[in-house]
């Protein structure tokens, strides 16, 4: 196979040269006296990303489930009450898990392409006078169907309902590319992973924990050792870790980290709207449809895209890796076989997305999927042209 | 800090050229058509390392911390009795992680420098009629102490009382570097991890189960999701995983494998051996003393060496590491300022490992540990002038 | 600055992954004992890349530049006489660089957008009877205006005339990507470089020599030391060099060597040809021209693309590279201004050449040349998808 | 093989890790608009490691021989005469090439061993009441014999003799490793190379050249293209090239430059010092000596050692490299099959040359020359710890 293979699946998204060439490096001593020199800092910029101030950093070699299973098992115990909306393959996962974990579940079954339903959490919240909803489980962003999540509406409805419960976030694949914003939305357990804005390799699970969440492990009652929030915190202090870490992943984080900062969050979240968007208007000049439902839901790190009846997604995606070579992402689950998904998150530029935009036409065309050949490119092009300007040349400069 | 520092703790060891630049590649598609012919080879081939064929392959993203949990979670339930013995850190670790996980543990205390005491396991597994224990817990290398087990022994134990229990073994700093073998040796469950032997960055847990042991899954009770077997299994079996894998640290330990196969792992064995005589050479030279405390429980992989009476080996490493550009391994635990460790394991030789003998000897001259100038350096360029010879020949060829 | 630049400029080209890691490694000792393994090996493969099997291999730690003087000064002597057609950039400083070594040089000026005038050639060799040309100077492929010229044809003019000058060629554009045989076409010397079609970093002269070139070193008269074949010949044949050689390239060269021979040279060919026909619809789609006249001297490698009276070809090169994080080739000398030029060479495949026409189109149409949008990809994306068919598919098999 | 091979020759020397990585890097356009805020710095810089203000780089793709054509085909004319000094070696080669570009040659031979004769350069200067030589040649690092010369003392011979001679100095083994003032000692031309103290991969000839010596271009009547300095000064001064510059090694020279910058010169001349003075200490206790006749001549960066009549070095060499894993220089021309050398140069520390030094004594005894065994271990170690106080500290600091 000749030239690079074109990456647009929602993750594991490309890793600049950067973090590639930061993690190249001779192995580390991890008790070495001056490691705590570059732990420290890195875990404080860091929650920069997250955008908390009061937030706690856990670094788990493990990927954003093992993230997931070390947010729940150091705050909840084998009985307690969650509440969760499932519209999508990661919030059924998570469901899923809970269950697994012996948690109570409130499940809220929305339809695919929809988001976590506000209004319904804000009635489930304010009924539920007895507290009983020790946790609330939001989905920021559900890689399956390209939606996304209003976490600051939760919080609303959690604050109107003066309600004490915990609030969880899935941030795995919006963080460090959507805006996410763990002090001001009153976040209390937000779970990322490496291989999605991180723009790392997939190994790291990045969680961010309010000091409210942290009080909850001195009662949390599931067995955990691995995941063990204390044993993180006792030796994290001092900038080391309770058993060998990754270091390369760490000295990868670094330099994302840096990155992300040096580009600035709100650049970085207006790049991804941007490129999103011009992956929007390619949809709608093929005439196709998103999964999601209303712009409102609208993922800019991701977008799920529905052929029409009697064309299969899964074919689409296999004809365009091997000819074209370029991965798209399948449809999974309920969508398996009807969407396919565009993952526009990470390293990406303008130029980019036409590539992931003009191979996923010559696709179709091929599939004999009805679309005008050159309209996608074309209406991502004309998008791109106007919203490009000004912060392509401010970030040349 | 001008040339290449010393890396001679037990791990993380020093990464091979092929291994670091196996990891030095553009992301992949972990649902690409193409990725089982990649993975379902890696899977066979590492069996190979662990001397299995009827074991299975499980390759979790974690330390070798996640390996343990993973191995304990899918095969016992809170409540279930375990035999371990404690002799260094890593088994107290171990034992500790097992009362964490709600098992009943009897633990054998040794003293620090001895390893499993086979005759006492004898007794306890004759004395057991009821078969109480559920497994019998061996730590095969004791990385704090340099103490290397008789699993072998703990098998014809078991085997002699007609023990049913399963036999954990922890090789985490023994698998790829000194003679282990799954199947003859009757071993349930062996635990390694990817910055040892496989001469890769930490972060992979890299586990072998043997069918009896995996049959336990359907039973065991203790909660677990993260690191289920069960979900493995299900998609390993088609070459894909149940979460984002750590692509990189496969292609990683697809380099790693290679090399060791190439070598054979005998080779890779007796230069071990020969390694660690030289280091044992240079601590007889020097009048000192190994915290292992006879010839049997010799570790090929790591020495802790005891300083005389009034020294301080954590100032030692220290030193070591500031004044001489080396990393030496701490004394940890009841050891702790009393011993420090040389790692001699991983992609070494010859005059690699006289670069850590002459930097301990010049570090310890300079704490006026009274040892002779150039003693330990010469006792282990004698040992390997002779030993060299015919596989360092044979290598080279 | 987000994402990957595109690179399409025609040189240096995208270097492959396997090339880039080969390069990565630890220096080597150039006197090593087994060095020659390697070497002498690599010189038999790099053979087979310009199709000659009497002909000898140099490579000078040198751009192309390098390999010119290299060529002449073993081969002629000041006051010799040379025959050379300037159409081009590179033509002219050939020529130029004749000059400059006291080379009588008979230049024939030709329209910019031709290649060499065979028949004028034919002509003047006839009309020469007493042979008083040295050597014929062929440009195979003019990068400055994407023409590639009729080596063969040239060749036969020579054999009609039984004329005995040397054939040079300069393929630094061309070999590895165009259709080039040097046995067959009985040329005597072959200058490339290793930033064009061997997909490396620039700094390596590759040339080969035939036979009755290298018998000239004893006549030449011209003064030379660094580039001289006579050192070169004296220690290569051992597999060693006269001076430090860079090995690091060579290691780089091997690999190149491996995916072009694994790749199939005629796999190779046809593959930039279906890249450069769909750059070449995208030109016609726009309306505009080449810069090469005729089909017969349209270039596989690179195109020249002529804007419309009145546009400014460096503001738009500027432009695509600021706005758009792409580099395109500008137009040099006499084309200054007036075209740019699309390098479709290397490492590339479909998808990246639609990148380069997307932006291409939508830095145009910034500046107001009058090109519909989504023209030039619509058309190169319903070329590539009939043409790509059955050789991408082998080649992701 | 496992395990790092030692790289103990007198270059290429070890890469570090920043210059590696720096290399490592997607293909750059060399007519980019922002090239020169990167490459007109890097010529700044470059000049400060000459230790020149009014110097002038140039960076020719080319091994160090390639620098000294340039040297001389810029500056001086066929017939021209030069006075040089043979005792090793590279200035045999040096004054070879002088005669091949037709210069008349004043060689004064001295016994390998010894450096420039400044005595009876002083005497010939003042005798050339004609000014009939029109370059003092002086190689300052004999790379063969391990032997510095006293440039500072040849350029006041020429002042006493007030001798308008240009002064040449072959600095390739000795800059950025040894003390060298270019315009404090009124060096007109030096030529250095990429892979010995810049600690790069060979490839790139590193020069600087005097205003004085600059004007000397235009009278200069030697034939040169690739090596002409006119064309360089020209596309230079806007921080651009005259033909496709090798990015990636400026790239590296960017990164080496920033190492040796940081370190600050003088710790590197003194890390030099200290590790040579380490290996001299250990020849010395070996009871063997070295080629370098006299203190005064002893090399920083190499040490070629004697080895009693009767043994052949060359042996040594091959022994070492085949059952130690290291290499060593070889004894070249005259003290072929005497000497072998140890190169101490570029990025390096003690524990690295105690390798050299531990792997040389046990080649040497297994092919019985009399040497004790550690005895020169112990006494480089003895020397590096009183040694490497102070300075390794700070550096660690």
């Amino acid at each position: 196979m000749s030239g690079t293979r074109g990456l647009f699946i929602p993750g594991p998204t490309n890793v600049p040269q950067a973090v590639r060439l930061a993690m190249d490096i001779a192995m580390e001593d991890q008790r070495a006296p001056d490691l705590p020199s570059f732990t420290l800092p890195l875990f404080a910029d860091v929650k920069k990303v997250f955008k908390t101030e009061q937030g706690q950093i856990f670094l788990f070699p493990a990927s954003g489930t093992g993230g997931w299973e070390a947010a729940m098992a150091n705050t909840l115990s084998p009985g307690d009450k969650v509440l969760i909306a499932r519209f999508g393959q990661f919030s059924l996962l998570w469901a899923d898990m809970c269950q697994r974990m012996g948690l109570e579940v409130d499940v809220v079954d929305v339809p695919w392409g929809e988001g976590v339903p506000v209004e319904i959490f804000a009635e489930k919240l304010k009924s539920d006078k007895t507290h009983s909803y020790k946790a609330v489980l939001v989905t920021h962003n559900e890689t399956a169907t390209g939606v996304t999540s209003d976490v600051a509406g939760v919080r609303r409805a959690m604050d109107d309902a003066k309600h004490p419960a915990l609030l969880f976030v899935d941030a795995v694949s919006s963080l460090a590319s959507i805006d996410f914003r763990m002090d001001e939305w009153g976040v209390d357990v937000c779970v990322s992973g490496s291989q999605k804005g991180f723009m790392m390799p997939a190994g790291l699970a990045i969680l961010a924990v309010s000091q409210r969440a942290l009080d909850m492990r001195k009662s949390a009652r599931a067995l955990r050792c691995y995941f063990d929030f204390e044993d993180m915190m006792r030796t994290n202090k001092d900038g080391y870790f309770p058993y060998t870490p990754p270091l390369h992943m760490f000295r990868a984080l670094r330099a994302a980290t840096d990155l992300l900062l040096a580009e600035g969050l709100e650049n970085v979240f207006a790049r991804h709207h941007r490129l999103a968007e011009g992956v929007r208007r390619a949809v709608h000049a093929w005439g196709l449809k998103l999964c999601a439902k209303d712009p409102k839901w609208h993922s800019d790190t991701v977008s799920a895209i529905l052929l029409p009846e009697g064309f299969d997604s899964a074919a689409l995606v296999r004809h365009a890796y091997t000819k074209y070579h370029m991965s798209l992402g399948m449809g999974l689950n309920k969508v398996a076989g009807k969407v396919f998904r565009i993952g526009h998150l990470g390293d990406l530029n303008e130029i980019m997305c036409l590539t992931a935009i003009a191979g996923s036409e010559m696709a179709m065309r091929d599939l004999s999927v009805p679309v005008e050949a050159g309209s996608g490119v074309a209406a991502a092009m004309e998008y791109y042209r106007g919203a490009a300007g000004s912060t392509a040349l401010k970030n040349a400069a």
